[in-house]
């Protein structure tokens, strides 16, 4: 297909027409879709409890240590819980913590942590001036929100295909005032990218200046693929090892795209050295974390396997909602020029981008038909995208119907956006 | 009976004499008992656990405010939750945020935001030098460390059956840089004194010189009665409106000693200016609570007459046991002028004080008796009793005959460290 700026002034006059009449269709056929958040759907759910319908009633709510899961006590988790998430993340049962129903929450309190009281016997960050993260970008807005809440600083590194751009990371980091990172390793939010084994490597290869430095690897799309084939990613804590670099990350997962959002369980991976720290704090913060839920879910779903097997239940509902949305970008962008975005094989997300540099007016265009899309700028720190060009699309919670006409209805938009800039 | 300081030099050498023979015996009966925590016992969880099963399997996740429990969303937690809460604690249901499994956690997370944000648009705490807080002794031990864990530096005030020293309290508020104060303002732990209505109306109005003072009122007990007329307790909102300094006090309360005490649900009522304040730190923090745990919560309790009918069934089951370590200590020691102690109308504790200035040595002869106390001096902040008095007895756990025998343990304990302080 012709480029949007090889047409010539009567192809352009004739596209924008098109455009607008369609977008006016949209606009006046009564849509209403909320694409903000990667919001699971019902179909989905609905599945998770079957399975926990499964093993219900629970009579016995003995933990495998003779523990009772329903008093207190068990601060870092019940062994079969930590079993279970050791076995997902690749790491020693000692190197767990299984937390409540969120781990936002636990990467807040860490980082919380970090900030009042420090790491690694470490001044704490409130007392050290100005902090600095890299922020991966674009990226997951809630952690960018976190940071922002600290008056840590972000600095952006680009993300492509291979994941960060090493090269920027391993300069900034050189910096002892850049205290960290966050990532999203596979499926990265929102681009759907999973890390190359280079990129991992050199990750885990890093000295930062900082001795407090840490990378929040939020795994929270760790077995969360959308066709039979899903990527590969490196085991982070294999790879630090052989530098010693086990204490620069500490990773999170959850099981709230797994079991349910708003009621599954999360966990911690982390180096001797940093559990240990975690724990102190977590001490005095909570006296255990819902053990009955964490039995439930290892009653429910005892090895990775059924987890696996859960998430094969998914995609089923999940690829075609994701084929919808980029059969129709396919169709209408396709070779314009005017438009990017990757096939992810998993994750959450589909990111698209504007390519010239009109994201907020496109917002704009399909809010004003009745599309709610994440607010533009929300995938960098600060809600700011410097190039105006990313726009996140969540397919998870709509219907396909919904998702082609909201995709539709971007796409008129998009080509809308892309006449006025050429103009 | 004749005080032990009146005994002639005969009867005190028949009296240790006697008791060394006793605490002897039990020593080689081989005792091992755990009363170092309030923790409910099996018997207990298990009536909660019926009442649950009453009403699953739970076939329909959906909140009365149609959004799906299972899913993301409703950070203040379902409205159903919230009218329970607001019920059970006289406020308004705005005033409301349901939390997760731990009030503890809902503390600190509090205490740790006026740390590092300040509340009432104040300077942060961790900016504004020395932080004190007002600790009623004895106390609660988690609170405590948590004011330590942030550096906050605790100043001592006494607790009489009528509650804190109103008179110091009133007194110590006039220091800016004291920015608190812990209560446990029903069945106080460890001692069950319930605030009388005029400690609570000088609590309501109090203008302490920071603007930032707020008090942690911690509702931990508010319907856990042991006999069929319990204390009562005004309402310190309703209190505080009239001096229009609702403000001054966040309050906190669970179900841990109301159905599961790892997996129950938690709550917090705050003015209008707190709620907005600590729910713009939570929309940071977590996405949303456990909302399927909130909502198992109203299908089994809908109304507070259900709960406080579980309140009752409990009650027939920590009354004997209760009612068994008293008599022991009545029996033993009533009189001696040795030791004395406070028969609360609920809660979990009795709090038992050695006159003689020696709680730790009581400790260490239980301890190499084979009973576990509550750690002698973690009722005062930095685990200091500066009289060496206090020990916390916890008797939900323990069956009658291990409370009767720990009992004695602790009185002959307490004869021989009475006999060594006055020789």
């Amino acid at each position: 297909m012709k480029q949007l700026k090889d047409f010539t002034k009567e192809e352009l006059a004739a596209f924008e027409a098109d455009a607008k009449k369609r977008y006016d269709e949209i606009k006046n056929s009564g849509l209403k879709i909320d694409m903000s958040r990667g919001k699971p759907s019902p179909e989905q759910i609905d599945i998770a409890e079957k399975d926990f319908e499964k093993v219900y009633p629970i009579t016995d709510y003995m933990s495998k240590s003779g523990m009772d899961c329903r008093n207190y006590g068990m601060l870092s988790g019940i062994p079969e819980a930590k079993e279970l998430f050791a076995s997902l993340l690749g790491v020693n049962e000692k190197n767990i913590i299984v937390g409540g129903n969120a781990s936002l929450e636990l990467m807040y309190s860490f980082i919380a942590q970090c900030y009042t009281h420090g790491i690694g016997g470490n001044e704490p960050w409130c007392k050290q001036g100005d902090v600095k993260f890299i922020a991966v970008v674009p990226g997951y807005d809630r952690h960018f929100s976190i940071a922002e809440y600290f008056g840590i600083k972000m600095v952006n590194v680009r993300i492509d295909k291979n994941g960060p751009d090493m090269d920027k990371v391993e300069e900034l980091i050189k910096d002892p005032s850049v205290k960290g990172m966050f990532c999203v390793p596979k499926y990265s939010n929102p681009d759907g990218y999973t890390y190359s084994d280079e990129t991992v490597i050199r990750l885990a290869k890093m000295k930062p200046a900082a001795p407090d430095f840490r990378v929040i690897w939020d795994n929270a799309y760790i077995i969360h693929e959308i066709y039979d084939t899903g990527d590969e990613l490196l085991n982070i804590f294999d790879e630090a090892k052989k530098y010693g670099n086990e204490d620069n990350f500490v990773e999170f997962c959850s099981t709230s795209k797994i079991t349910f959002p708003g009621a599954g369980v999360s966990a911690i991976a982390a180096s001797d050295a940093n559990i240990k720290e975690i724990l102190a704090r977590l001490t005095v913060q909570i006296i255990s974390y819902d053990k009955m839920n964490q039995l439930r879910h290892v009653r429910a779903f005892p090895t990775v396997d059924d987890l696996k097997a859960e998430m094969k239940k998914f995609a089923e509902i999940l690829r075609p909602k994701f084929v919808a949305v980029l059969d129709v970008l396919d169709k209408e962008l396709d070779g314009l020029g005017i438009a990017s975005w990757h096939k992810p094989n998993g994750g959450y997300f589909i990111s698209f981008n504007v390519d010239t540099g009109s994201a907020k007016y496109v917002g704009e265009l399909c809010r004003e038909a009745g599309l709610t899309l994440t607010s533009v700028g929300a995938t960098f720190p600060y809600k700011n995208d410097p190039d105006d060009r990313n726009i996140r699309i969540a397919p998870s919670y709509p219907s396909v119907d919904e998702l082609k006409a909201a995709a539709e209805l971007l796409c008129v938009s998009a080509k809308l956006a892309a006449v006025k800039a050429l103009s």
